[in-house]
């Protein structure tokens, strides 16, 4: 069922050392392909990485991003990093046994939207295989798609460090279905 | 087997009379609150609209958007259309038993993206309760907004006809995993 396996997911940030066969990605991203899209165009384009290499070199340009991002930040969203104990070290990026990079193509219509309802359907399909994952979005996504040799008509919409969950954290609390949901108007 | 779910799940533009008791769509927006969002912010918020008259309403607000916009389109989406066989003509909207609206609040981290991804779920939950729908994006969100009395600080992203299928098309053709999947880098 559907709902226990969304209730069940959250978010992960650390991960086992032992590698997940490669052959569950392929399953999970096979059910992210099905997604409706507009037009039917399909504009997403995800690339696996599992080389260490690779993996460090990502860690490191988003970090050098990170850390100008965490010196810059105010406010709300920056008392929020600071309750939750984020930094600007992302270890994830390195430790997770594979990325997948999830690109949308600029010209596609509503391509933002088609791709996020993709990665929709792999974070469900990622859970049912047992293996954990973040929706990362680093500051500087155009220095990573430089990295990965993207074409300049690709938009990287979000890094997913994907490996078996070694997460302590518990999932953030939801909203009661009472608070979103309304009838006929949106009245506030 | 969210494979078999996904695989499955196709657009639906008609529908059965017979209206589905509206628990099956409290079932299905329960999954779509559990999706991941930026800073746990949740910005989604859904307006289910149930009576014929508010219906009628939106599908004559969207119709008069899109006879201006089919009357302007050119190029490749305009040949999509026409080989499709779209029209301005959008009677899903009050056929339909029911209409979800997907609203995001503006002023969210990622409020876009996050709000995507929910709608991510909530298409592969309705599909598990048996029922068809369509991601509608209507030409002039703006006035939907208006109609429904949201406050302005929330963008309508999708609305969502929803009932029991009754559409004879099927799926589009999707590309194969190779031609999505790429490894380490995304040279063309």
């Amino acid at each position: 069922m559907i709902l226990d396996l969304a209730k069940k997911r959250k978010t992960v940030r650390k991960f086992k050392r032992e590698k997940p066969p490669i052959e569950k990605l392929f399953k999970c991203l096979a059910v992210a392909r099905e997604a409706p899209s507009g037009m039917n165009a399909q504009p997403w384009r995800f690339v696996v990485v599992e080389s260490r290499e690779k993996r460090s070199q990502i860690r490191e340009i988003c970090e050098v991003a990170e850390k100008s991002f965490h010196l810059s930040v105010r406010g709300e969203l920056g008392s929020w990093l600071k309750e939750k104990g984020f930094s600007w070290e992302k270890p994830f990026l390195e430790e997770a046994p594979y990325l997948i990079l999830v690109f949308a193509r600029k010209d596609a219509p509503f391509s933002k939207e088609s791709t996020w309802l993709a990665i929709g359907y792999l974070l469900l399909a990622l859970e049912e295989e047992g293996l954990g994952t973040v929706t990362y979005t680093p500051p500087n996504p155009g220095d990573v798609v430089r990295a990965i040799e993207a074409p300049s008509n690709h938009r990287l919409e979000v890094i997913l460090p994907v490996g078996y969950p070694a997460d302590e954290r518990e999932k953030y609390e939801r909203k009661p279905l009472e608070e979103i949901v309304s009838f006929e108007s949106l009245k506030e």
